[in-house]
This record gives C-alpha cells, sequence and structure tokens, in this order.
C-alpha cells in the first residue's frame, strides 16, 4: 500500500492496516520531509518517499491529501500506477474527485470513499490505530467503478474497523455541505467577528461556554478548510442561504420581541439535536 | 439562605455551600413540586416552599431562575425579605436586572452576579458541589450597590470556590453577546436550518464530526434562551450584525473562488481560538 499525505488520516489508516495486517508494506508519500522522518520514525510506512514514483509498485494507492490536491493528483497517479492497482481517497468532497477519478482511470479502479473521523490535531504525530474503530467510511461508487474493485477497498476499510455505507456522491456532498461544512464556516465566521469587535480578544477570555464549543471546529487547518469550501462550492451556498433565513428568523423574532416565535425556532433546534445524539449513539 | 430556582445552578449553589458551611439552613423556593421534592431528597435544602413568603426569615436570598422571572420577582422579594437581607442573583444578563434590582432595593443591599458556569443538563437532580471550583464569578455592582453587601457577596462566592471579577453591568452584556448568547443563536439557527432542509433529519443522523459540536450548546432550555434573547436584545442585535458581516465575506470569497481573502479569514479565526484556549487554559 502506498499512502499520498501521512497527516492524521494517512498515518492512522497506515497504522490500522499495518496492525490488521491488510498489507505487507506501507510506503509513504508526503512533500514534507518532518512528515516522512515522522512516519518512518512512529512506524506509520516502512519507507517514505517525496515524489509520485514511488506509487510505481503499489497494489493499492490512498490519497490523503487536501481535496484540491487529490483532484490535482489523480491524472499523475493513474499514470504511474500498476494496471491493476487500486487507488481510493478520504477526501471530504466526493462528486468532483469521482469525475476526475474516472477520467483519469476510466477502467474503474478508482474508488472515493470519506472516513467519518476527525480530531483536532494534525500532522503524522496525532496518527491514531484506533481512529476508525466502529466510524463510518463512506464509500461513492459511480457507475464507472469496477464492481470488484468497490468490494476490495470496502473489505479492506471493513478489516480497519470502520463500519461501510455506500452513498450517492452528489447527495453526500449535499449532506456534509449541511452538516459538517456549513459549521465550520459558522464556527470560523464566529471567531472572526467576535475577535474583529471593540475589545475582541478581551471578550474572547470570557468564552467559557457557548463560543469555547466551537474551538475544536476552528482549530482545524485552514488551508485544508479552504479547499473543501471551494471544491464544494455549489451545495455549500445552497444550505448557506437557508441557514441564512433560520439566523433571519431568529433576529426577526428578537427584534420584534415575539417570545412565541422564539421559542418555536428554539424548540425545533432541540428536535435536531436529539435526532443527532439518537443517529451516534 | 434561600434559594429562588432549584434548577442545576440553583442547586449547585446551595449543595456547595452546605459543603462548606457558609450556611446554617438552606431554604429552596420553587413552583415545581418535582423540583421541591428532589431538592429536599437530595440534600439541596433542608425544606422547600412553593412561595415566596418563605423569603421573610432570610439572611441571603439568591435569585436562580430565568432573566426576565429575576426582573419580575425583584419587587415582590424586596418587599417580603428583612430590611438587613442581602439580595443577589446568578441570571446572564446584568444592566436590566440591575437597573430593576436597584428601584426595588434601594438600600444598595442587591448585588448582581453571574457565575460562568453550567453543563448541558438542567435541574436538581444535575446539581453539583463541586460545578463553581475555579469557576469565574462576575460581580456587577452599580453606584447604588452598599460596599458592605458586595463584600460580603462576594466573599461568599469565593467561599464556594468561585474567583470573583467585578465588571460594569453594561459592558458585561456586550461581552456575553458576543461570546455566549451569539454562539448560541447561531447553534439554534443551524441546528434549525438543517432540520428543515430536503431530507433533513436523514442528513442530521451524519453529524459525527462539526454540527455535533453544536449539539451542547443547543441542549440548552428554549425558555430560558428566549429570556435571555429577549432581555439582552440590543447588545445581541449589535453582535449579530458584525456576525452577519463575517458570514458574508466567507460567502463571498467563496462565490468568487477567492482562496486569499478565504484562507486570511480562516487563520484569523484561528488566532481567536488560541486567544480563548490561553485564556481558559
Amino acid at each position: 500500500m502506498a499512502v499520498v499525505g501521512l497527516g492524521l488520516i494517512g498515518g492512522s489508516l497506515a497504522l490500522a492496516a499495518r496492525r490488521a495486517k491488510a498489507v505487507e508494506t506501507v510506503i509513504g508519500v508526503d512533500r514534507d520531509p518532518a512528515h516522512r522522518e515522522a512516519a518512518v520514525r512512529l512506524g506509520i510506512a516502512d519507507r517514505a518517499a517525496e515524489g509520485l514514483e514511488a506509487l510505481a509498485e503499489a497494489d493499492l494507492v490512498v490519497l490523503a491529501v487536501p481535496v484540491t490536491a487529490i483532484r490535482r493528483l489523480l491524472p499523475v497517479v493513474a499514470a504511474t500506477v500498476k494496471g491493476d492497482a487500486l487507488v481510493t481517497d478520504v477526501g471530504s468532497v466526493k462528486q468532483p474527485i469521482l469525475i476526475a477519478g474516472d477520467v483519469a482511470l476510466p477502467g474503474g479502479r478508482f474508488v472515493a470513499g470519506h472516513p467519518i473521523a476527525g480530531r483536532e490535531r494534525s500532522g503524522p504525530e496525532a496518527a491514531d490505530a484506533d481512529l476508525f474503530a466502529g466510524a463510518t467510511w463512506i464509500v461513492t461508487p459511480s457507475r464507472h467503478t469496477d464492481a470488484g474493485a468497490l468490494e476490495q477497498v470496502t473489505a479492506f476499510w471493513r478489516g480497519l474497523g470502520a463500519v461501510c455505507t455506500r452513498m450517492d456522491a452528489a447527495w453526500h456532498d449535499e449532506i456534509f455541505a449541511a452538516v459538517s461544512h456549513l459549521p465550520h464556516l459558522v464556527a470560523y465566521a464566529l471567531m472572526d467577528a467576535v475577535l474583529g469587535m471593540e475589545r475582541g480578544p478581551e471578550r474572547l477570555g470570557f468564552s467559557a461556554g457557548g463560543l469555547r464549543d466551537f474551538t475544536r471546529v476552528a482549530a482545524s487547518s485552514p488551508e485544508m478548510w479552504r479547499d473543501i469550501f471551494l471544491m464544494n462550492r455549489e451545495p455549500i451556498l445552497r444550505v448557506l442561504a437557508a441557514y441564512r433565513d433560520a439566523v433571519g428568523r431568529l433576529e426577526h423574532a428578537i427584534r420584534e420581541a415575539d417570545g412565541e416565535a422564539l421559542t418555536g425556532q428554539l424548540q425545533r433546534a432541540r428536535t435536531a439535536r436529539e435526532a443527532i445524539l439518537h443517529a451516534t449513539a
């Protein structure tokens, strides 16, 4: 197996695959020399390389870099790997990557995927072989995806402890625009807004409740999220419009001192919370 | 001591005061018979009463009910208590309550306060004698507040393990509009928006990261938050305008695919996060 991108996800899946004895050898590919050094030192990879030439020997290639890098690398990866190699990814936007993968590997050997796992910390030092235990791993095949390739990749993720779910790529992007990308956008905007207020840093010092719960979300890499926001642009702009309406309704109720409308909206939000807790219990 | 409102905060401060032997007797006042029963059973109060007449014997009265109820009860409390009794509150909006308290108790025996502590759970069953250990307890005296009363109340909260900070009431309300009320409003709006989308409940099932971090915030009592939103209306509408601008800037950058502007705003949000973690470390 070759893993391109030795961050939290790439490093964790390499550790998990080695522990499960699902692979013989792990080749780590990363442009950052510190990541390469750490990956070998921490037992994430047997050896590490800077360039994609290292993929020529691999039977399975996992692209674990930011979403725009995945899309950009796919043609190069396709030109480098063996004809029967499987290629998969872990990006949190799927439709544009799936299209690029189907074009680059017309034999259907690209299987797009998205593990629902993440942590505040990043980089190979944060890698954890248990990250995917019980986690949902979404696979988004297209009509070009080879059935055998899909089966192999799914079995591989299952071997790391994940629960695989098949989903349409466009619907995946709509869902995650709402439940992941929008909340990150909202948290970033909130932090930025408070920081920019008069005596903003002083206010931030009193964030014991409320704002503090948003800090994990705003801790993620700005580059990674810039890429996600840009790549999932249309679905994000759609859910953002719905969100702006919801904020506008609350604002209107506050401005008009309409306690009944306020209570109604706050109670609906609680219903949503219960749906989340129920689903993830 | 008499505690009006036997919820999480009222129950916890009664438990903490009893453990610290800061009071001889705790009288709990609550309209809800289940709360009264639980408070006596759990050792929160020595006895519980339904009506405010029970305050006539108290040396210290703590109002631990939603903010609009605090404001509404203050004149009745003032008419009931002994002339030398101290009255304090724990509401998370201060300026309107302080004004009402100064009017109701013109001798300066009302000391407005706000402990920065809270939990997802509510009610007397959630009460915890350790809730205030190390917590910040903001007191917001006015120029009418009696210096001796302020000193006594401050010493009392310190005795429960809290760290007292003095602050101007109007500035308190501006700060908490930004770092507490706005984040709650945003979380409620987010939950409501996603729930209202096409196949909303199905989307909510995939909230492993992102939205899930907002669920604690949206768990709080709708009635309590309706009252806070209505009572701190002007500061909330001000910070909401700043927030809407921040969302608008992100939206514009996404629409225009302006990666540089996006990165800049996401990086500023990270700075805010660091300020928070630094302040609360």
